[in-house]
């Protein structure tokens, strides 16, 4: 299972330094929603030198003007977000640019009905993130979740999940096996040695 | 009627510019999504002088993470837009932050359920945008949408519309009563001579 390490809300150089030291030490990093409004994404292309091991994830959040973000986005990212909200005909055109691009969309299945899902589900190369709402005060067993979502949509090859990950529950997805990647925000970044809490985090996933 | 007219898809340069001959002529000036994505709030901020007349919307379509979205934004927009497919609870906290600085909320209705509807239009202040996504391939008679939308959401005192609309349409709409303001993009930005453009879709709705 592939470490997806999330930086947000920070400055844009507290990001750029972090995506250098995790660089070489996790599978994918993600450069948050926040990043891109608050800097834009020609000054993170600009900044941000070409990353050496990890693939760089940019949390676009598209949800219209699909191939224009998308085709602004993957001048910096390999993989590109877009919203499950977004109407089945803008997925089925981000994800054509992706395929065209050699590159990856990743769905974010955040608030929408299962009816919504069965629609776009049709995407074989695709990751669907299953990603709780920041705002939710619902509760959220990741491993649970991801095994119901499996079971109701067994098509589905790349499964991401988010929201809340600790170590104990990194390593509960792992053993499960169902989940291509998991993504760790603040139990990685807002430590006092990301590197050394990243490095915690691939252990116990690769036990 | 208001007008606003939307910038999206040019330069930070040319949408300041565009911004400064419109701003005496039109009620809202509009900043796109494409525009937060590619440049930032941090240097919108930064370079767009204080609008002397009109109002500033910010095309956030924020849908996650709305408090801090909406703090950022409101550093510099009169009016910020969220997703109707954002949760109920991020709606209904970007309404309370937007109604606490003395501003406005603007729902951006594109592609919710009648189910998600109804949750939602339980927000006096806010304004509910009535929006065709630039991706969809169905028709749009903006006239009869805003009507059949009033009809079943009494209730929403603020109804803004957008998606193709021509002098024609502008005037439809401004004789029907119904809708607040009217979105205009390429019709007006993309002309020889934006300011005679938005002159005369100002005359039109005005007769």
């Amino acid at each position: 299972m592939d470490l997806q390490v999330a930086i947000d809300r920070v400055t844009l150089d507290k990001a750029i330094d972090l995506a250098k030291q995790l660089d070489t030490q996790v599978d994918v990093i993600e450069f948050g929603t926040s990043l891109i409004k608050d800097y834009g994404l020609e000054q993170i292309h600009a900044q941000l030198p070409k990353l050496q091991h990890a693939k760089l994830l940019l949390d676009l959040k598209t949800i219209d003007e699909g191939e224009y973000e998308f085709d602004k986005g993957f001048a910096t990212g390999d993989i590109l977000t877009a919203m499950g909200a977004a109407s089945a005909d803008t997925l089925t055109k981000v994800y054509a640019l992706s395929q065209s691009r050699g590159k990856q969309l990743f769905i974010d299945m955040m608030e929408i009905t299962a009816d919504k899902t069965a629609q776009i589900v049709n995407h074989p190369a695709a990751i669907y993130g299953i990603h709780h709402a920041k705002d939710s005060k619902a509760g959220f067993d990741a491993a649970a979740t991801v095994a119901a979502f499996h079971k109701d949509y067994p098509m589905v090859q790349h499964i991401s999940v988010a929201g809340g990950i600790d170590l104990a529950m990194a390593q509960k997805l792992a053993t499960q096996g169902i989940a291509e990647s998991v993504i760790v925000g603040s139990a990685i970044v807002k430590t006092a040695d990301p590197v050394a809490a990243a490095q915690k985090f691939m252990e116990v996933m690769h036990k």
